[in-house]
């Protein structure tokens, strides 16, 4: 019953996991732009249009020649003649000389020889076909140039980016309508322990229901994986090691939940140990809830062994699962973390060395975010959903006392 | 071309916005629970069962009597008598008496007559059938008695709750498989204008392509509704009122980009004012970007007429149609919005009275996060490719300068 020669901390065990095994975009396919949203790029994507291609008005209004505006006021306005009117969606068939404007609207474009435009504001109809300026106009004033967004043979996206909605705005406003992505990385996930039902079944005393599979299989999704289930496994050498054996063989990456004892989280390190090298690079963070970490790679393949309580998998499927489902991906430009700074409201001791996940309930008011603990023992699944967040207290730090500033994952 | 006779303040806006129109989450469906993640209850739940079912240990140890260990410590240990060992996933079928133990594992069921578990770590086999006791254990220690994470007859979901990973855990944990939650709103998206054209043709010069629709899309699907996109219309009394008509008719919800000109705009406002009462009830919003954003309600359903330009589109979308769509779904816990605080790195300036919504960079380091303004023309969509969040910038500021914290929405 030997376990944890060693803890290690958080980062460095990340780091160490994520280097070990190589990002498998290679493994790429072609869909709909407008369809790709939470999907990776794999390619690099240059823009072969400017953007905008033809000069804009940023307003409703006159187009000018700046020159013709200069010195205008309202006490001693400019007349221009008025020489036509841009229809949106179309491309004036005219020219402005100076002492000449035309009628622009949001967006249309400018016609040639123009290079400002008055806001309509500061200007009105002196008679017919004149237009009194009461303000002068600088050159580029009010409108947009041609390719001020982005100019042919930019790099609009780098391989390796997270489609967003804005991302997908920008792919189809260059016209691109197909981009090449990562495929989802299938995410093998089994559960473990002799205690364990499937959650369709009665439950007989002394079993708990698999809520795991289900937590992970909708956080891999969450985090951009195809979650694959393979239903649960007894805490027996050989049936385990089919059960991984087969999962191994069939996804890019493999979740076990371990049986919850150490010795079946033992049983799963040597399991995991057997599928190739470099085998276990982990066993032990210092981390709570989720200490009996299991991180390995095996000829080239990420997996990870979760402790089996849904609290602990919970919080280390964040820290472990979703950043090794983006490196699967090829994911370069990692979105910033939902994370909020909040007041503890009552104190909390830790552990210097440990860094600890601690379910809160947050509020606000006009200070900001209040940050209530919940008490709780780490296999209370209620625990998770009352929490709207996880405050992180660091590796340096024996606990916080209330009223001190902490950082609130939301989950 | 009169426009914005009284600008309103966003949040009085949604308000308003938000009572005018009732919740549609009566029309409900019932689905698998393991996949329900993101959808909204439509009922409360309540439990049936004691969760856990039985008193389970916490730790590897031997489950005792505590007064068998009352006043043991390493020097002066407790001897007892080892009667058994409880097998995960079973109910053992032996009582622990006084002087007695068992040994247990994580997870295990506590005997009969057991009430507190020692760790394995404070124990040492003395001889065959004896253990030796180096710590008093306290009753309830390392132990989850019956309906310690949830009771019969408890609320563990209320109707209206977002269901997340940890939610369908809890669902599970009851045996709850399956759910009745709302039905996704269908939300209907037209474009207008006449300068826009779908983003697979061919762009004749003074024309644009629609990135509204596929943009929208993609928000109100992480918004938790079913996107209808419907094309554009031209900027055409007639056809507009033909095309909004169809939208209304076929959704629960319309938003239609508006032209970009003001008379477009207000073409806008009168062809959604005649689908029913009481008709528009915002037109113009203090806000930057998107100060033209039309909020109605017509014979009970929402329509949103959004700025042309996508980011307005976008910021307003974020606003107004994301609590629109929760509203619909009968959603009664918001989830917290993820705001971080970061640190102006340049002055911005701003209008007393008007919401600020700007895109910036956000990098961390030792003090946290850092938030570069990006320098951009509202139409530029790559100004929000490049962001990570939008910095908010409160009515009741003139501008921010560089130091200041500022909160920023992560988008």
């Amino acid at each position: 019953m030997a376990e944890f020669l060693k803890l290690d901390p958080v980062e460095q065990s990340l780091c160490l996991f994520l280097q070990s095994f190589p990002e498998t975009h290679l493994f790429t396919e072609s869909v709909d732009s407008a369809s790709a949203v939470g999907r990776v790029t794999a390619e690099e994507i240059v823009s072969g249009e400017d953007i905008p291609a033809f000069p804009r008005s940023t307003v409703d209004g006159y187009a000018v020649r700046a020159e013709s505006t200069f010195g205008s006021s309202e006490s001693i306005p400019a007349y221009l003649k008025l020489i036509g009117e841009v229809k949106m969606g179309t491309s004036p068939d005219f020219t402005i000389h100076t002492g000449e404007c035309a009628l622009v609207y949001t967006g249309g474009m400018l016609p040639a020889g123009s290079n400002a435009v008055v806001m309509i504001e500061n200007t009105q109809i002196s008679r017919p076909g004149e237009v009194e300026i009461q303000k002068a106009g600088s050159q580029g004033e009010n409108c947009i140039s041609i390719g001020e967004d982005v100019t042919v043979g930019d790099v609009i996206l780098s391989s390796g980016t997270i489609l967003r909605p804005q991302e997908i705005g920008g792919l189809l406003a260059v016209g691109n309508t197909q981009i090449k992505v990562a495929k989802r990385p299938k995410i093998g996930i089994l559960s473990s322990g002799d205690e364990v039902v499937s959650p369709g079944k009665k439950l007989p005393l002394g079993k708990i229901r698999d809520i795991n599979s289900a937590i992970l299989g909708a956080m891999v999704e969450t985090f951009g994986g195809q979650p694959v289930e393979f239903g649960i496994s007894p805490d027996d050498a050989q049936a385990l090691s089919q059960m991984v054996a087969k999962v191994y063989s069939e996804c890019d990456a493999v979740i076990i939940t371990a049986g919850s004892s150490v010795s079946t989280r033992d049983l799963t390190a040597r399991v995991i140990e057997k599928m190739g090298k470099p085998g276990v690079l982990v066993h032990g963070v210092n981390i709570k809830p989720g200490k009996p970490t299991i991180l390995a790679v095996c000829d080239g393949k990420p997996l990870i062994g979760l402790p089996g309580n849904p609290v602990s998998a919970f919080v280390i499927s964040h820290l472990f699962v979703k950043p090794m489902i983006e490196k699967l991906m090829g994911v370069k430009r990692i979105l910033v973390e939902p994370m909020v700074s909040a007041t503890m409201q009552t104190n909390f001791p830790s552990q210097t060395g440990r860094k600890d996940y601690v379910p809160v309930v947050l509020s606000r008011d006009m200070n900001g975010f209040k940050a209530e603990p919940i008490h709780f023992k780490s296999n209370l699944i209620f625990s998770l959903v009352r929490a709207d967040g996880l405050a992180v207290i660091s590796e340096d730090s024996n606990g916080l006392v209330a009223g001190e500033k902490v950082d609130v994952l939301l989950i």
